[in-house]
């Protein structure tokens, strides 16, 4: 049981959690904080949250379960904003889309990562963003990646996963830099594909015609391109290196299927299409 | 009306136009025909076609409307088993993905582009195929364009454009060149790094844990690469110029993105983000 939540940031990821483990019968009180009173006054309206501060070391006064879900760009702010103003016993976790720069920014901020820290990732997300969005059923079976250090607390991570569990997510544990790289794979670099193909499209002089004669499967793949801006600069920022290591690799790729088109060999163009519908096949099924 | 309809390759998208064909009553027989006899056997158990004809001159016979939706690596053998062969008031239109490639194909076979052909595109599908997944609805809303060439008969054409007309289909004209372009960029280049990743990360050692964390946007990014992989090798070939091209384009800016992670330039970096999405926004609205 959860005495007291203190969500730092209540958009779509908060405040999906919030609903959830409200669901749940888990929380007695949860209390909102971000910068932006307005959103917070929303999330009260809507019933997230039960009460609001704008000051972020008040919101968390008390709080046994910090959840801290900002963009990647606002994280060291939150730290120091929380540095020596935790309860005891209090435990702190996030859902930053890439590891390895929050562990930097705890580290930089408390000196070395506290043991009370669980940094962790929701593998959830839909283009939609805000508390408006935000809906109890976000996390069911959905897998959330906790990325211990050497010296979390037991306790605090099987606090942590007992939270993601309450709201329906399948937990699974993973070194920081493994994370970043996976998440890379399929999370970042697909984002960097469709926001590059949409921009690109739009500078092209006779974009409105262009667009007109988009059809379903552009309407599918470009629809991650939605996502807020603010976010996914944070993590191409916060997870640069393996991300431009995955850019050059597709980028690689991509210009090995050119040079297939270009020569036309039709034999390894059919190969290498038939490579990646069997794996696309497999992976929905 | 339609006395006779043949469709060579009854698949996805011919077995939808015979369904709403018939559904709009438009119609008095369709025969199919391809070189499949088991897929014509199955259109015909599931009511799409009347009778079939593995023959292809024999199918055609006598039909006043002769409709050719094969890959378009077989749309040369088509015209070749048609030439000589069509009724003297045949309207023959096709519904490749690429237009230059067909009309070349036609123009090798039967020396000009006949008069009576309506080179044709509906910007439909799924990423299914095969008369199994065929429905009446494909084409509801969705564009037909239809690239006719100075030669064309005008009676032809308006055959045509009533035919998509039937099937609830919005129809629109343009240049053979500039068809080949606008689809480059909305179809052929997402196809292209849909299938690109998927294979990418295939071929990673550890594929099935990556798979394991992919998400629904990796999915709806992903979706366009289960489609059928004969279509795509031919399609890469028909067009090759024009996708080469975008290939480039995107290339260039994708580099570009890589350029402003590397630089850490935040502020660039947002502005890539928000021009996108406001495209995309608009595209979806």
């Amino acid at each position: 049981m959860i005495r007291r939540l203190c969500i730092v940031g209540v958009g779509l990821i908060g405040g999906s959690l919030a609903r959830a483990l409200r669901a749940a019968g888990v929380v007695e009180e949860i209390v909102g904080t971000s910068r932006n009173a307005a959103h917070l006054q929303r999330a009260e309206e809507l019933g997230v949250i039960d009460r609001f501060d704008t000051d972020i070391a008040a919101a968390a006064q008390g709080a046994d379960l910090v959840f801290v879900s900002v963009p990647l760009g606002a994280m060291r702010a939150v730290f120091e904003a929380l540095k020596g103003r935790l309860a005891e016993d209090a435990v702190l976790t996030d859902a930053g889309s890439a590891k390895a720069s929050v562990v930097e920014d705890a580290r930089a901020v408390f000196g070395e990562v506290p043991a009370c820290f669980v940094p962790g990732h929701p593998i959830a997300g839909t283009e939609q963003s805000g508390v408006d969005a935000s809906f109890a059923e976000l996390y069911r079976d959905r897998r959330v990646i906790l990325t211990p250090l050497d010296n979390t607390d037991a306790q605090a991570l099987a606090r942590v996963r007992a939270l993601w569990e309450s709201a329906g997510a399948v937990v699974t544990e993973m070194a920081v830099e493994h994370h970043d790289e996976v998440l890379a794979a399929t999370s970042h670099l697909p984002h960097a594909l469709a926001f590059t193909l949409v921009e690109s499209l739009a500078r092209m002089s006779d974009q409105r015609e262009i667009f007109e004669y988009a059809a379903g499967g552009f309407r599918d793949f470009t629809r991650i391109a939605s996502s807020d801006p603010v976010m996914w600069r944070d993590i191409c920022l916060a997870n640069r290196n393996a991300l431009l290591a995955m850019i050059a690799h597709f980028t690689g790729d991509l210009a090995q299927l050119a040079e297939l088109i270009n020569e036309g060999d039709g034999e390894r163009l059919l190969e290498f299409f038939e490579t990646a519908k069997r794996a696309r096949d497999a992976f929905a099924g």
